[in-house]
């Protein structure tokens, strides 16, 4: 422990334990090859909270749980006018997803915080700063529709009411599944001062780059669509052709001209359809409807906006030529922005002072501290994910990668233990 | 029951008690609006039977089960060098089907076996040949595939094992189904001399013309394949479009040149994709897996050889374009053919006598009786269905097309009682 008594040097994360934290937490909702099935507020997800929980008592943090399920670990060392500084991520996964998106940053959140206790108890010195451990409720928006549930309600967003009434495929809502787990709570909301989010980078521009970290300035806005075609149940093998009414068929259609549209696009345009639902789903029966989950990801407004109107003629245009009714169950609206700059800064810097330079990367996906972004300053660093694979069981970051990450988020809470509102609010 | 005693006219039926008959059967597994859920070796099912065996019992009626659970009611009144004439047909359902396609063919044939064993008691007529009333398993394929399963066994079709190993969508085999309801049974195949089957059309031709009776001329091949798309699950925002491998993609490019294939096809070509599955089926991933269960129909082999050829050309266009891989899970054939011409000429006699004409029609959709053709002399007879509706909640056949239906049927198998074989063996 050489130097552990200098105050100006970064806090040293304790590697193996990280490693090991992350091997307890990944065993919950575990699968073969890496998968991981942790959906919002199953029984996994409570294993995986009380695992959460039970870090936070025994790391002094004191819990509170807000109603719709976020769970937050105060360390109040700092005094009331201190700022508070949040990090964190969420523990939720998709079906057969992998073990690093989101898990990844509140275990790190856990090492970091870790580290940071640990130099405070070693330096002697009064921290300046007050934390908070995040776990965002249903990021995914797999079980729950929409994404980012528990920030977007946190963010002011989603009304409680709307939130709690989401339901899933078998007709549960948020809040019946939140009261089954034992995570509906009654904490008041907190908004912090500023939200650092370590996370996996989920595409390949590190890796392809030969770089370890980035910071995100970018973040990409997004429409998402719900979208019903309405045909008519008729038996695949006598309905004459001309008088089908095929709701498949109109998906079928839609789903190429949204490909056409990311096609028109360029590389400022995603698009996709995750989710189609098809009932009844049978052999011979005509499908009577079929429900599509539709995205469309732009960093540019104005190029979102037009998406969505030729989006828009394409949902009318494939009704029609599969003589079939459309109806738009839900739209839900992400706007394009910018992370906080004196946040990007204090990252480029706790990177250099490790010898790294700082990647610039834009965020696409949807991330806890993109629905915070619009209520406090926020900033999302991302570590390599290999092959930039995100959402499947072989979503990979290497210990080494991880470890690294660690040893910055620690470095960037160091400061404001160290430096306190001073490092945030030269803008505001 | 004036003129009762005279054995050269028809026996009058019931149409009362076929109608309490239909409505009893369509209290098992009905739901609102007239929908119907009877999956086969399901519960409702197990229930069906159980109700069709006490009818059988009542009416003096041996039942015989066999291997894949098609159900036989013997009765042997003629002596063993009789012809065994064979009616029935199924009464599984598609889910969220109707109450007509299937069961009102076997409820049918119960209320004519009635009304001629009525008809032999009155007259004290000798009959010259033997009947059986048939009960198929699985007709439907909804929850197994293949469909017409049960007969497709009968036939010879399809080795015992192969029907029994079948997998439903939760992985449970037919002959684990069969057992948990009690009808694997063990009785030797019979091949009657002639079939006939009477159903609802399923289409609107009998109702656009004004009639009311039908009988099959060609029956149509069918060529289904069960396709699937192998992608790569991403993440559906950060994941550059043009390394995406999306499943669905190439499912909606493959679906919408199925239907180019009947559009080129004419009225002799119906194309279908009735059921897709996708995985992992989640708004924001990007889809690992497609599968699609197709159908090719055509009462012209040429037609429909020519049709698989483009289809097969199209899944690997539609694999090449969308960057995924291709795997046909499984094919299944059903020729093109002609039902029997004497038993056709019986049908028309018998609407004649009544004052009916008989059109003649294409049997599109598949049915017991097509799979039993390559083993027996068969027909199908049709009455109309409201709106050619079939497979929907609102298929409906007015009680007065019913019992007409039910009333040719007897008069066909009452000419079999007066005449015996000599009225199917003047062409073999």
């Amino acid at each position: 422990m050489t130097g552990a008594s200098d105050a100006t040097s970064p806090p040293i994360i304790d590697a193996e334990a990280h490693h090991k934290l992350m091997e307890q937490l990944s065993t919950i909702g575990g699968g073969p090859g890496g998968a991981l099935t942790r959906l919002a507020l199953s029984e996994e997800d409570r294993l995986a909270r009380d695992w959460l929980a039970g870090w936070m008592k025994a790391a002094g943090l004191r819990l509170e749980v807000d109603a719709i399920g976020n769970m937050f670990g105060f360390l109040d060392w700092a005094g009331s006018d201190a700022p508070r500084i949040m990090t964190g991520s969420h523990i939720d996964s998709q079906p057969n997803g992998g073990r690093f998106d989101g898990s990844y940053g509140v275990v790190a959140a856990c090492s970091a915080i870790e580290a940071i206790q640990r130099k405070v108890r070693e330096t002697g010195i009064t921290p300046k700063a007050n934390f908070i451990l995040a776990n965002w409720t249903n990021e995914e928006g797999a079980r729950f529709q929409p994404s980012v549930l528990g920030s977007g309600v946190h963010s002011g967003e989603h009304a409680l009411e709307f939130a709690l009434s989401r339901k899933d495929a078998d007709g549960i809502t948020v809040g019946e599944a939140l009261n089954r787990i034992g995570y509906a709570g009654s904490a008041e909301s907190v908004i912090p001062d500023a939200l650092i989010e370590l996370h996996i980078e989920g595409a390949s521009f590190l890796e392809n780059a030969g770089k370890r970290f980035a910071a995100v300035d970018r973040f990409w806005g997004a429409t998402k669509y719900r979208v019903a075609f309405i045909g008519r149940q008729a038996h695949t093998g006598p309905t004459p052709m001309a008088e089908r009414r095929d709701a498949v068929l109109a998906a079928a259609y839609l789903i190429s001209d949204i490909k056409a549209i990311a096609d028109k696009g360029g590389l400022d345009m995603h698009t996709s359809v995750g989710r189609l639902e098809v009932y009844p789903n049978s052999p011979n029966v005509v499908p009577g409807e079929a429900v599509l989950f539709i995205e469309l990801r732009s960093p540019e407004p104005d190029l979102l906006a037009s998406a969505e109107e030729e989006l828009k003629a394409a949902m009318q245009e494939a009704a029609r030529r599969a003589s079939v009714e459309v109806e738009v169950r839900s739209i839900d609206r992400r706007k394009a922005g910018r992370f906080d700059a004196d946040l990007f800064k204090l990252a480029e810097e706790t990177a250099a002072a490790l010898g790294e330079e700082t990647m610039r990367l834009d965020s696409i996906a949807g991330h806890d501290t993109v629905a915070m972004a619009s209520v406090t300053k926020g900033l999302v660093i991302n570590v390599p994910s290999l092959g930039g694979v995100m959402h499947h069981p072989s979503e990979f970051t290497s210990p080494d990668d991880r470890a690294f990450g660690v040893q910055i988020l620690a470095g960037m809470l160091w400061r404001f233990c160290l430096e306190g509102s001073g490092l945030i609010r030269r803008r505001s």
